[in-house]
């Protein structure tokens, strides 16, 4: 049997500003540091240790495996860090509010546009500066691999490939693997690993900087499910993401 | 032709208490991130771009790294961790400060321990908790690789390897190479791109947190070395280290 932590970053300044994020840039907030640390205090407490970690290229992710690893003391573990793990490209919406758009555009837009399985945001431009085909991290992937929007079905189609060819051989080979990544990515993930439907995925948020933990058969099928810690705590945290697309 | 950079961490907190540290893995003091963030902030000024980092698997050097490529806004950087990169282990000096062993033993006697090519300080018991037989992070290798103590000549040993089979495949294949490690293992590698003689090694003196560039040729021969910034402030820093042993 194996065990996979997954962590959605701690809350960043545009969760803070309840902007559309994806792959937008963004820092983690003073709270989203401190979940990062007691997320790393809760594994250490509860004894877990990982041979590797994974994380997206996007600081908020990125910083957020630092503090982890750091409260946890091992600074020393090697990091991936993968594009394939980013948030999902949120398009057109990068950068606005969402309760101003719920206002605009009304709660059921906003709702198709946050958690529609196949219907992506309005893209952008290949030029506009809110995107990301300009962007050096990206430099070396082929251009139409930047998304310029993606809905989850998109975000799924990318994810899964890294858990094919590097996630899922290296809990096969016996590694202990940490994630530190996004509440789409995650989902991605959790979508997967668990087969739920496109319909029933709406359902599933995932709460900023608290460890979820999968236990996985030999064929890295799920035996459970579970966020450590307050389990209340972290429903509430997770309803308090399902809300955030109201007006 | 190539250029790499190599930095020594930030200050260290035993850096400021003045304490033989070697592989104690001590937090880098609030000066330590700033120069860590300037160090960034200078490479960045002057528009250097990495593919790749390494680092050492201490903390201190792991931090400077990540302030630097924040500080860059190259949080996304694939870093690698190479124990090789550690610092020289300090033996049974581990935890003991410099002026005070300069006061017990002699000016001289710490010369030779701390600048000595081949006479290393006395070594630790392999159980004592001020050595790292029993650390985690060591732990897939062999044990006699984790040592007791080091003179340079036993870390030039270990280091040089790093260079042949990890640094030196990565620039001759393009990659743009930042380094954040230690003040020995860099004169390990100074000692051995410049050639530098067993004799003459100890007049040579890394300060934290500044920028170390080399421009090297083809065949990664040193064309020329330099630290970036204010040349007089790098030479005065380089020269309290130097005094660093003196009680």
């Amino acid at each position: 049997m194996y065990k996979l932590v997954l962590i959605r970053h701690g809350e960043s300044t545009w969760n803070l500003e309840n902007r559309f994020t994806g792959w937008t840039d963004v820092e983690l907030t003073d709270t989203g540091i401190a979940q990062a640390r007691a997320a790393g205090a809760l594994l250490k407490a509860e004894g877990y240790e990982f041979d590797v970690a994974y994380t997206s290229v996007l600081k908020r992710a990125i910083h957020t495996l630092n503090h982890c690893l750091d409260a946890m003391d091992r600074d020393w573990l090697p990091v991936v860090k993968d594009w394939r793990l980013n948030e999902r490209h949120y398009g057109g919406l990068q950068g606005l509010n969402k309760a101003d758009m719920a206002k605009q555009y009304g709660d059921a837009q906003v709702l198709v546009w946050r958690r529609s399985y196949d219907t992506p945001p309005p893209a952008l431009e290949a030029a506009d500066p809110r995107g990301q085909r300009q962007d050096v991290r990206y430099a070396k992937l082929p251009a139409d691999a930047v998304p310029l929007t993606e809905c989850l079905k998109d975000t799924v189609a990318r994810v899964i490939p890294a858990w094919d060819d590097a996630l899922a051989p290296a809990i096969k080979s016996g590694q202990r693997v940490l994630i530190a990544a996004h509440g789409n990515s995650i989902r991605a993930l959790i979508k997967f690993l668990d087969n739920i439907g496109d319909d029933d995925i709406v359902g599933v948020n995932i709460p900023n900087g608290i460890p979820l933990v999968y236990e996985l058969d030999a064929d890295l099928k799920p035996i459970k499910r579970y966020y450590l810690g307050d389990a209340e705590a972290a429903a509430k945290a997770a309803a308090a993401v399902a809300n955030q697309g109201k007006a």
